[in-house]
């Protein structure tokens, strides 16, 4: 079965000449894919007759005269652009053209026009942004909420829990994926007021949770699945960024101090090159948003071809999995119960 | 005028082998300062005959017969422990005996017991944990707070920012220091409730208020003083101790990797070295209890003897610039006015 992705191709600091190309890598390495680029006709043309057009019956432009800007209010991109090339995106997810739609365009946007033309699943009040972080054992664990909810109640974060829950359970095959609460302490004690009654409940219920951990457990691999607030999340993800850039920043400083550790460098490029491919953030590019009755996610807006690629793949590999229906599934019993 | 700093030698989870030593070389490297070391006086007496005791009249022992665990209650130690060596150190900054106190113990059981015994400044409601951070400017940002109060409203951010300023201002010698507001967007309409109302009280206050920053922000050195609520602060401080020691155990394993690896690690080896001292976060080691009639310091309770030295500097530091007379004077306009 063929797989089609839509893509917005306006969205993101680049555009087009980022977005049509990456989408055409996607095409070419795999043969079972099509992908729909939405946008500017004129301009993604322009980009479609620079490159290669081998698979180009498997690549389609729909047109979409709008765009919306990347500091556009959510409610004003949702009242007001009808016609733009991230609400066009996510409608063809809707009418079953596209499996799933990706955009590098305002989140807030994103969500509004997500949650407004596929609403949520069964049981989910809101929608969550997860996404994938590597960890120190070499595996990875799955993040949320990372900005779409900024004032949660216990019930929102024991939603993320089930939504993280079953999406890793879909993707990395895992029978039964640990949860944890992101927390200031591991004693059940800790925590704000939402926090230790979210704690309660998740004890209470019949998800693999393990408790609570603290923000240095994120990257120690110590859950399949770690839980928090939107503000939390997003702070900590940013955070991360922020001293992954700074370490870069001293470590190129260092080597580039004098001939001698220029010299050095020279000897140590080779693994230099291993650890930045390594730990290279746009390899984790592509933040889904989870909850919904369809299947949307969210580059970086400053992502390049390279990291917009892996987006797109994120979005094939939920499609493949068919993760909706997964998840639908075990969201089911919890909606009974409800 | 010599300042004596008061040490708690039974916190932290190494006790009088840390502390006691860390102490010692404290002294010897300020002729202007005194330690009085408390705790059980067998344990301290055994570290002190194993060093070299030139300083011994700089140094003196305070016998507590009680010690508080690291996991126990801060309500249980603040009833039940008055004799413990954490109570006896902050009683003798109350007593003016010692400028400052020093403990690697309990955080919670520390900030009871400091905000019992010794009260808070007139205007401020609770006190704050407060750190310094490196930057990739090659300066130094402090930001607050890293984890004593986990439900905050708008005016204890506020708060926080007028602690934060006199705190670098004191310290730093800065007449205006700049401060943030931690965020997930630098727009004023972004964030959860309580961070929406903080940015409009601080807009309309007289700080060096610089609008909101995003987590990456912090490593950037955008702002001088970086506000956030203690969940929050603790979350991203703990975050980036979990994300360094991942990219430190990746630097590791690709420099171990085979033969060749391994002599590039000997070629680089200088540089790395440089770069591990350039970020090791011991070097950081000493957060503040800011909000306080009198300075305690709190040291990891990991902390090996150099990074609870650097602890103990801290303190030094603060004692020495007065910073409990100048947080006071800066507060009493903004208690004048309320």
């Amino acid at each position: 079965l063929a797989i089609t992705i839509a893509i917005d191709c306006m969205g993101g600091d680049n555009g087009p000449p980022v977005t049509v190309p990456a989408a055409l890598e996607f095409v070419s390495a795999h043969k079972d894919a099509n992908v729909l680029l939405v946008g500017v006709r004129d301009l993604i043309d322009a980009e479609l007759e620079r490159e290669l057009r081998r698979d180009a019956g498997r690549v389609q432009v729909r047109h979409a005269a709008q765009s919306i800007a990347m500091d556009e209010s959510p409610a004003a991109a949702l009242r007001g652009k009808k016609d733009s090339s991230m609400r066009v995106a996510v409608e063809l997810v809707k009418s079953g053209e596209a499996h799933a739609a990706v955009s590098a365009g305002n989140t807030g946007a994103l969500m509004a026009i997500s949650r407004f033309v596929l609403k949520t699943l069964p049981g989910i009040d809101r929608p969550a942004i997860v996404s994938v972080l590597p960890t120190v054992t070499g595996g990875t664990t799955y993040m949320l909420d990372l900005g779409a909810n900024v004032d949660c109640g216990p019930e929102h974060l024991v939603q993320f829990a089930l939504m993280g829950t079953t999406l890793v359970s879909a993707l990395e095959h895992k029978e039964r994926p640990s949860v944890a609460l992101l927390n200031i302490g591991e004693e059940s004690i800790k925590g704000n007021e939402v926090v230790k009654q979210a704690s309660e409940l998740l004890r209470a219920g019949n998800l693999n949770f393990i408790g609570n951990i603290e923000g240095d457990g994120i990257y120690k691999g110590r859950s399949d699945v770690v839980v928090c607030d939107g503000f939390v999340g997003n702070v900590a993800l940013k955070t991360t960024e922020g001293l992954a850039q700074m370490l870069g920043s001293f470590l190129r400083e260092e080597f580039a101090r004098n001939p001698l550790t220029k010299l050095a460098a020279l000897v140590a490029w080779p693994v230099l090159a291993a650890f930045k491919r390594r730990v290279d953030h746009r390899r984790y590019n592509g933040a889904t948003l989870v909850g919904l009755r369809g299947i949307v996610v969210k580059s970086h807006g400053s992502a390049d071809r390279f990291a917009f690629r892996r987006a797109i793949e994120r979005a094939f590999e939920e499609a493949q999995n068919d993760v909706i229906a997964r998840i639908s599934r075990r969201l089911q019993p919890a909606g009974a119960s409800a």
